[in-house]
C-alpha cells in the first residue's frame, strides 16, 4: 500500500504541477496531511501567535496524485477509508474572518479574537471552555479535497468550487464516497486541511484543525459527465447526537437567518464560557440546518447544539426552563 | 384528558381572539388539527382543484388556548407527547409558490404545477412518482403553533415571528420540547398545519398536509425572560435514514446556492420521475445543511436525499456511478 508524504504539498490549484504520485484505478493509498497552518500552529501555541500567521502558507495540500488513464470528462470515485489522527488539533478565531466577522450586536459581545483552543484528541476531542470540560467525539475529515481545474493558472484554495476543493463538509468522513469530475489529464488529485471534528457551518472559520493521515481508495469512472461533486454517505446518522438545544434565527435573509440561529447559541451558552469561546464551540459541534425556505418573506436557519458534549450538571442547564 | 376539537378554528394571529378553552400548567390536552387548506383538498382531488383554492382559508389554526395565569415575560413549555395521523395526507406545487418558483434553468425543467401528490399515510407515508413506489417514514409535526402577538391587529399566519407560527421544523415532533414565549395575558396558544413528514426546507412549500389529533404536555414557566422560540429534540438522530445521495450547492449567495443544491438533486432524480414530481419529493424527504459559510467567496448548501425511501433497484441506480 502506498503512502504519500506530506512534505511533497503545495497550496494553490495549478493545473501545471508535476505529479508527486502515479496511482491506478483501485489503489489504495494513505496520504499524509498536514493541519491548514502548515506547522505554524503547535499544541503549545498561544492566542497571539495567530496574529503572525503567515497566510501564503495556509492549507498546504498533498498531492497533486496523478490517476493513470483519467481524462476530462472521466469521474474519480474517492471512498474514505481510514483516518488516523496525530494526538492534537486546534480551533482558533481569526481577526475579520469567519461567520460573524464585523457584526454589530444589541449588546456588545466581543467575537473578535484572537482567540486558540488546543484540543488534545483521541476517540473524543476534549478541551476546557471556561471551566466546562467539553468532550467532542473524533469524527475525521477532508476540508480540502479536489481535482486540478481546467482553468490554466494559480487559484486560491480558500474557495470551494466545481473541482471540490475547500468545501468544508463534515459528511466526507470515514464510509463516503465523493465523486469528483475530471477536468484534465490524470485528474491531478490533492487534499488537505483535515478536520477531527466539525459542525454544519464552520462558522468561526476553524474546525478542529489537526494532522493525519487519510486513507482512501481511487476508481476511475469513464465518461460521466459530472460537473461538480456529488457524494453517497452513510455517515449522517452516526454523527448525530442524542439532544440538541435548537435556535431558530428567522429573517427575510437567509444569510442573516444564519447568523441570529448562532448568535442565540453564543447567547445560551454564554453562562457557561466567554463569548468567543461559544463562536469556536459552535464552529466545532453546532450544525445550521434550513428548516424552511418557503413561509414568505421570513426564512428559518436552525442551530442545533448538541448537549451530549457536555457534562451533566451542564446538560441540565440546557434544559433552558428549571 | 381534554379534547379540543377543530371546528373551532382562526386563521389570523389576533391577540383579540377569545380563548376556545382555559387550560392549567401541567395539563395534557389533546388539540384537533385540519390539514392546512381547511378541507378544500381531499383525497379525491385532482391537480387543478389546486388552482381553485381559496387563500382566505388556509391555515385553519385550533385555538386559542388560554394558559392559567401566563403573563408577558412568562415561558410556556410545549412537549409534544403523541400524533394521531388519520390515513392519508397531501403535496402540492402551486403556481408562483415555492422556493424555486419562477426560476430559470439552463435546460427549461418545468416546475409550475399546479401538481398534486395524494400519500396514503400510516407508519410510513406511501404514494408513487414516476412508476416508483415511495416509502417515507412517518414523523408527525406542528407546521404551525404560537402564541399571541403583542401587537393589537390581525396578522397573516404564513411568516414565522417571534411568537414562533409558521415555523415548519420537522423536530417539532413526538418527545420535542418546545419553549415559546408568552406576550400577552393567558399567551393564547393555537396550532395547525401538521405535516405528516417533511425535508429540512420544505422547498416546494407544502410537506406532506394531513389532519391529525396532537397530544400536547403545556406548563408555564414565571419571568423567563424569552425573546423567541427555542427548543429541546432529541429527535434528529431518530429522524436521519442510513444512506444519503447529497449534493453541495456552492455559490457566492447562500441563499442561490440552497437552490443549486436542490436543482441537482431534481436533476438526479428525473431519471426516475418527472422534475415536478421530484421537486415534490425533494420538499418531502430531502434535507438542507448549511455545510460551510466561511469560505470567502464561495458558501456550501449540501440537499441529502435519503436512499433508503426508495425501492432497491433504484437505491441501486442513486449509486451515481456503476
Amino acid at each position: 500500500m502506498l503512502t504519500i508524504h506530506s512534505l511533497k504539498s503545495h497550496n494553490k490549484w495549478d493545473n501545471t504541477l508535476p505529479p508527486i504520485e502515479r496511482i491506478r484505478s483501485g489503489d489504495v493509498i494513505t496520504v499524509e496531511s498536514k493541519e491548514a497552518s502548515d506547522g505554524q500552529v503547535t499544541p503549545n501555541s498561544a492566542p497571539s501567535d495567530l496574529l503572525k500567521l503567515d497566510f501564503s502558507r495556509i492549507h498546504p495540500l498533498t498531492g497533486p496524485i496523478e490517476v493513470e488513464g483519467a481524462e476530462p470528462g472521466d469521474v474519480i470515485e474517492v471512498e474514505f477509508l481510514d483516518f488516523t489522527t496525530k494526538g492534537w488539533g486546534w480551533t482558533g478565531v481569526l481577526p475579520g474572518f469567519g461567520f460573524l466577522a464585523g457584526d454589530q450586536y444589541t449588546t456588545p459581545v466581543d467575537l473578535t479574537g484572537p482567540a486558540l483552543k488546543i484540543w488534545k484528541v483521541g476517540e473524543t476531542a476534549e478541551a476546557k471552555f471556561g471551566e466546562v470540560l467539553v468532550k467532542v467525539p473524533s469524527r475525521p475529515f477532508t476540508g480540502v479535497i479536489g481535482t486540478a481545474l481546467l482553468s490554466p493558472g494559480k487559484f486560491s484554495t480558500i474557495p470551494p468550487r466545481e473541482n471540490g476543493g475547500n468545501m468544508d463538509i463534515k459528511h466526507l468522513t470515514k464510509g463516503t464516497k465523493l465523486y469528483l469530475p475530471v477536468f484534465v489529464k490524470g485528474a491531478l488529485l490533492s487534499l488537505g486541511d483535515t478536520h477531527v471534528a466539525q459542525g454544519d457551518g464552520e462558522v468561526c472559520g476553524t474546525a478542529i484543525e489537526a494532522p493525519m493521515d487519510v486513507t482512501i481508495k481511487v476508481v476511475l469512472h469513464k465518461n460521466v459527465g459530472l460537473t461538480q461533486p456529488v457524494f453517497v454517505t452513510s455517515s449522517v446518522r452516526e454523527q448525530e447526537f442524542r439532544e440538541y438545544l435548537a435556535f431558530p434565527g428567522i429573517d427575510p435573509n437567509l444569510w442573516e437567518a444564519g447568523k441570529k440561529a448562532i448568535k442565540g447559541i453564543i447567547s445560551l451558552l454564554s453562562r457557561f464560557m466567554t463569548p468567543v469561546e461559544a463562536y469556536m464551540l459552535s464552529s466545532v459541534a453546532v450544525d445550521m440546518k434550513v428548516s424552511e425556505v418557503v413561509d414568505v418573506p421570513n426564512w428559518i436557519v436552525t442551530a442545533y447544539l448538541p448537549k451530549d458534549i457536555f457534562p451533566e450538571e451542564v446538560r441540565k442547564e440546557l434544559n433552558f426552563v428549571r
